[in-house]
């Protein structure tokens, strides 16, 4: 399924895209697309039923962040080998740093440039929803705690992120600093989630092309990985890094403007559309 | 008010401390400490109610995170002189790191070290909750924006924060690593958050005993300057960072074991009791 919550901010109604792309309504059988909804049982009973029974939605509502009260969104950096090789030793595990979930937004949302942002800077990836709790999980059983994938701009202002203190943070957690969606696409549709084809465009130039086949660690690691460090509920989401051809790496750099249009693709899970305005 | 969530965790109810101590049941009034029930109209509300009507709670039950639903803690390090100058530089601005949601628990509740966990530590902190939503407040404003303050200890794994990698949330987001309380003071009754003494104690022997005078960035500059990079929401937790004596800064370093107890107070907020285990 393609799980989708529409409507205006803070007043999304869970949905799904049906087989011809057409928006349907689920709130007649579900409350929310949120944790409790991802867990394996609900997940079925959802699929159970025939998407031309639910009802269509007219128009073209806005879509919010398909996944309703992210506890924590935890992000790998330096996951992609030649983005990692960049001025960087291979990593021998996984770099963890977090973004705060106050920085989701919807998949076409405007992506806002906090007031001296000079270096905003885009990131495709693949990032996982979970939908079962997971502590100190074996790699072999991790993906089975996956709900579902979607596309993720990991944004990242790279002054506030590296010339501001030792710390990443800063530059991460940026309001709208993570678009998510379109779609929230269940693990029943994603027969293998590394050999996913990813890209970015920046105002129609590629920037990003890659596959999900080149990270170091892989999606089964990630979570296997992360849930020794701590527990992941259903509901948060990981990112899982992103390939070559971010822009503080490119040669010369190059940053988001504003009026700059972003379009992000990965195999199966839908187009992603932000553009860059100034947060006022 | 003194503020608490009483009760089996996972099914805590909204209780507060009379002026004798004593423990009473909130939850005809309202429906958990959580990012709604901190805003200034509702907390004006619950304030108007004379302790003396609310029923008493029978026992010592378990007290649990006195706010719900977290949407995200923001810590500061190196806030304090004397443990910002040991092997660092003073920073020009705070240093802004985050801890997830999941590592929240109760102020009686034992921290569980997880496997591996060799060096376990200690950080007293000053923890502010958010009650109205803060975007680039400035500092004149910013401590409106506060709902109240509680103890909270920043437990830290020092292998895990600095030896796996350039950021430090491997070992400050385990579970169990953000005791927070006991309970939830609001602001009304703390005159002036930065004179409030407060002391760590491993085991009865005192590890850290400091004022809130010693910070480097008082609470007001931190929280104005967390909201010019990320939109804080009610509910939302600031650590203001910990004053010197941690055990990776001891000489000889110092680390936790199992069965160490930590009580952790600062004036007017109250105690917070923890006994270190094993994470089985």
């Amino acid at each position: 399924m393609k799980l989708v919550r529409y409507g205006p901010r803070g007043r999304e109604r869970p949905g799904l895209i049906d087989a011809e792309g057409r928006l349907r309504d689920l709130s007649a059988h579900v409350d929310d697309i949120d944790g409790a909804a991802l867990a394996p049982a609900r997940l079925a009973a959802l699929r159970r039923r025939a998407p031309a029974s639910l009802p269509r939605v007219p128009g073209r509502p806005r879509l919010g962040v398909p996944v309703a009260g992210v506890g924590k969104i935890v992000a790998v950096g330096l996951n992609y080998r030649e983005h990692a090789q960049s001025g960087h030793v291979l990593p021998a595990e996984p770099i963890l740093f977090m973004k705060a979930p106050s920085a989701l937004c919807g998949p076409r949302d405007p992506v806002r440039l906090p007031p001296g942002a000079v270096k905003g800077d885009w990131e495709v990836e693949l990032a996982l929803v979970i939908g079962r709790r997971a502590r100190r999980v074996p790699a072999s059983q991790a993906l089975a705690h996956v709900a579902g994938y979607c596309v993720a701009n990991d944004v990242s202002e790279r002054a506030f992120q590296f010339e501001r203190g030792p710390q990443w943070d800063k530059g991460k957690s940026c309001d709208t600093f993570c678009p998510l969606g379109p779609w929230l696409v269940t693990h029943d549709e994603i027969a293998d989630p590394q050999a996913l084809d990813m890209r970015l465009t920046l105002n129609g130039e590629t920037m990003q092309a890659a596959s999900t086949t080149d990270m170091l660690f892989p999606c089964a690691d990630i979570v296997a990985f992360v849930s020794d460090f701590m527990t992941l509920l259903p509901g948060d989401v990981i990112l899982t890094g992103t390939p070559p051809g971010s822009g503080f790496l490119r040669s010369p750099p190059r940053f988001l403007r504003h009026g700059d249009r972003l379009r992000l693709a990965i195999a199966g899970l839908g187009e992603q559309r932000s553009r860059i305005v100034a947060d006022a």
